[in-house]
């Protein structure tokens, strides 16, 4: 890809979350990073500090001086190129943690010579240095996104070039096969064959299989990154609000253990075991007339198509068990795909026995109350399960990006392209043709192929400072 | 004061701000610091690092590690006691900004045997070690608080130990006069003097000259730190709201220049020149009978008692100069030591030659059209000058602070008691006594005298992770 001539600017930003803390961390990169830097901060007791002088990873505390009047006393970090994140010079400033010193020593950076880093700046300069790959540069934005454990660990590994190795293997496999094709054009009036077309059709069966296995990990990696979406579907008073409230209390009271993590909480999420869920909010299910209630109940059924598990929550009191097999087939016309858990609610109000007889005939039922939190530990066991059970049969290598997946899947049209030619033996010229776009499509994935736009696209979803 | 257990303690926090950034910075303090650390980190390519056996003020790139699995790549930053913030040993771990990870490293670093911090206990354990003065902790802060130039460079220089300084110098040759009284004690017997009586009373009454500059000093402190109190006053036509807003937006624009300052935008301030101008809202003032009126304006009348600029604003063409005069005679009741500053509007819609001939009795009056955002410059600059007028005569030193204030009194007081018990010549016990009892309020301001209600009143009140 062509580089802007932006690509050379010492760039500067807050790295560290904005608002007020006990410190800040301001970051500057580039190749005047430390000659910017030297004009603004001076060593404890020195007259003034050339910042180049210093050795790389070492920390200095001293003064940021603008017209002899101290900003804020700071701890300055030095990180020579090329072993620092971005592959070139970085100086980080860590401030006392004030918006106002902020934005001062961001000004006062700018005055200097910096220019304000883009969302996701830092990063891209990594990329263009060949510190990372474009998967790994995702996986950043991924990892700071991150929410459990599943989506912590798959962002953690794909950062640290799981995903591009695997592209990297297939891709250089393909390329011997494509320099052969491509050796024989040369010859081709000598009529030799340097690719054993068989072994050729044998490796591209080999990789469609890898690709359709990383392509239905998508699926998995989906639910991963943005959580299991559950649906909590039942007549209006079946208690989902109570339910939903109990599943999220709990699990708040963890999270507001640490403090500084309440501000991210997001309602209606739960995670078990690391896993993410994510609840939808229904309205009531109910036959009516009324047209609003109608279309309440058609979101309802909306909600259920794009949920992974759907809790069908009822009162034990209120159905009997011919109603509640009334309901559940009319409920499973509208959830073709979704693991269903039948649940009845309430029971901490009248004798189980009854209800256990009572709905005997259904196997896989579940019984608690959200009022008194009576076996909701059944439920989460539950859902925990379903989660484990699709994940049971997946690959090492989880995909959880879209733009991942469309290049797999061009990837694989045009390998099926180069089988079909293989089968109709095309000219060489062709199948060549058709390896290099599915070299294409594997660059695209790991950024060996990239125009602007794409990388535009990509590193604008980043935070400012990263 | 007595030390607690808990001040032995390792202790960690998060001390960026919370939320999520490009990078979060997780501070570990205490003697354990570099054991527990060095437990779950380890140095890119090796098997285990020592942290104590690195150099202080060095950075290293590595990896957090619990039970083999990656939790995240950072880079840690060494400091060694006594070098350090707190005087302790101190680890500080930049990971990525997710709270997931955030959250992660403090419940390992916990798992490890870490505490985690209460506010500002960090700057306690500096204080405890004699990094800090308590002035200088309250400085700390005052610095992180800060919202404009002139707060900032008030804290700025009480936290580099100018206020402490002028502390020490008096409770020095106080204590020199208090040694001399108590050794006259123990030769009372042989009646000598050793403290010239009139020596220390003139001592005394210069001390009370400073202690009354530093106390006078806190009515400016007081506005510096939270903003000068201005109430903009009127008619409820003559475009208050307008006004204000037409001042805010302007300042906004300034202030969102910079990302991640957006958030801490608090609503009706605005920073001219450095200094903070915080408006208080009011109803508008007419002559009515309706009591929900009449309370309104009861609390508009409150509004300019506690103002310290009242901005009187008119509608140029509702009032003629004999009703203006009226308005202001009966306003002036209300504000007993405010500035005014008569301001008239609306000069954009007619002939401004015919407001200056009705109004030119009335001097210092300005007039401005908030709606076309004509002459609020000059508007602006009437409110630096009230302040610079304010603060023309201050001393060097300001105090911001209400407990310094309390007790910088409280020793002028015991200073009165042993002036008016030298013209009464009383026994060389009762004036040893008044002389230990200013220099017992003088020592609660710098932390030489403390209780431990006053240490846990001063920290509480910081942040975490400060």
């Amino acid at each position: 890809m062509k580089t802007s001539p932006l690509d050379k600017d010492t760039i500067a930003a807050l790295s560290t979350a904005p608002g007020v803390g006990a410190i800040a961390v301001i970051r500057v990169n580039g190749s005047e990073a430390f000659k910017i830097c030297s004009k603004i901060f001076r060593k404890k007791n020195a007259k003034s500090t050339d910042i180049s002088k210093l050795e790389s990873h070492t920390a200095h505390y001293g003064d940021i001086v603008h017209k002899s009047i101290v900003i804020d006393d700071v701890v300055l970090t030095v990180f020579k190129a090329p072993n620092s994140f971005t592959g070139e010079n970085i100086v980080e400033i860590a401030c006392h943690g004030s918006s106002y010193i902020q934005q001062q020593l961001l000004q006062l950076l700018v005055k200097e010579g910096c220019r304000l880093a883009s969302p996701g700046e830092f990063t891209f300069r990594a990329f263009l240095n060949g510190k990372f790959d474009l998967t790994q540069a995702e996986a950043v934005a991924d990892l700071i996104a991150s929410h459990s454990s599943t989506s912590h660990h798959v962002a953690m590994q794909q950062m640290r070039g799981g995903f591009s190795g695997k592209i990297k293997v297939l891709r250089d496999s393909l390329i011997d096969f494509a320099s052969l094709v491509e050796l024989e054009l040369d010859f081709s009036e000598e009529d030799v064959e340097f690719a054993s077309k068989s072994d050729l059709k044998k490796h591209v069966i080999s990789m469609q299989a890898i690709l359709d296995k990383l392509v239905r990990s998508f699926e998995l990696g989906n639910v991963i990154k943005n959580g299991v979406p559950v649906c909590i579907a039942g007549r209006p008073n079946a208690g989902k609000s109570t339910l939903l409230n109990a599943l999220l209390d709990e699990d708040r009271a963890i999270v507001s253990d640490i403090p500084g993590t309440t501000r991210d909480t997001i309602e209606d999420e739960i995670v078990l075991e690391g896993v993410r869920f994510r609840f939808i909010d229904t309205a009531g299910l109910r036959a009516t007339t009324d047209s609003i209630e109608t279309q309440g109940i058609a979101r309802t059924h909306q909600a259920m198509k794009l949920a992974s598990v759907v809790i069908y929550l009822f009162d034990v009191h209120e159905l009997s068990s011919t109603e509640l097999q009334k309901e559940l087939d009319q409920l499973k016309q509208h959830m073709p795909s979704a693991e269903l858990i039948v649940t009845g609610n309430k029971i901490d109000k009248e004798d189980i026995g009854y209800t256990k007889k009572e709905f005997a005939g259904f196997k896989n039922i579940l019984f608690i109350s959200s009022k008194e939190k009576q076996n909701l530990e059944e439920l989460k066991t539950k859902l925990i399960d379903i989660f484990d059970d699709k994940s049971a049969d997946i690959p090492e290598t989880i995909i959880t990006n879209a733009r991942h997946v469309e290049a797999l899947q061009q990837t694989f049209n045009a390998l099926t392209r180069v089988k079909e030619g293989l089968d109709k033996k095309i000219s060489g010229e062709l199948l060549a043709s058709d390896i290099r776009d599915a070299l294409h499509y594997l660059g695209l994935i790991t950024g060996e192929v990239s125009t602007d736009d794409l990388l535009q696209n990509i590193f604008s979803r980043f935070c400012i400072g990263k």
